[in-house]
């Protein structure tokens, strides 16, 4: 779904990847990492999608908490699974949202 | 494929979108957008994905070159379209990119 974040300025960590062949377990720790980083202050919502490659869109209220969420032990452990089994490659870019507008079909 | 930007500052224009049914020619219309583009001033790159929601996040020099590419009138012709025929819902996020690191197996 279309993550609900307050009016900006916050941040945005844009996290795009290639993948490797074979699931290698990652849906359940995909779907840890949402509930570990659900429960971080600061934290915004997150949007994910995949197919040829993968994106991943963490939102957060400061610097200072994705800080945090990077210390995080567990979200250590999944990202050295994710050098060893997942990607073949990544860009991890932090963003700070200016501004922002939607649009919902009546 | 992660597109290869240059070192920050640049801009990120992240783009989540809901779908409607079917496919209206949208991949018509997404190959010419990039095409075109490619040939706009200040434009660094653009990455996609897309399964339960789509992802696009395009990349620029800075707001201006941005502005630019929202006033182009076969652009703007593939948004209207967008909220006719492709889209349900979608949100449009106008992000700077402060910092960036990657990774890549040997």
């Amino acid at each position: 779904m279309i993550a609900e974040t307050p009016t900006p300025p916050y941040y945005a960590v844009i996290f795009t990847s290639i993948w490797t062949e074979g699931d290698n377990n990652y849906g359940d720790m995909a779907e840890r990492m949402v509930l570990l980083a659900r429960d971080q202050d600061g934290f915004l919502g997150v949007e994910s999608a995949r197919n040829e490659i993968g994106i991943t869109v963490s939102y957060w209220r400061d610097l200072e908490s994705i800080k945090k969420w990077k210390e995080n032990s567990e979200h250590k452990t999944a990202r050295e699974n994710g050098r060893k089994l997942w990607y073949t490659s990544f860009k991890t870019r932090i963003a700070k949202v200016e501004s922002d507008y939607d649009f919902h079909k009546l």
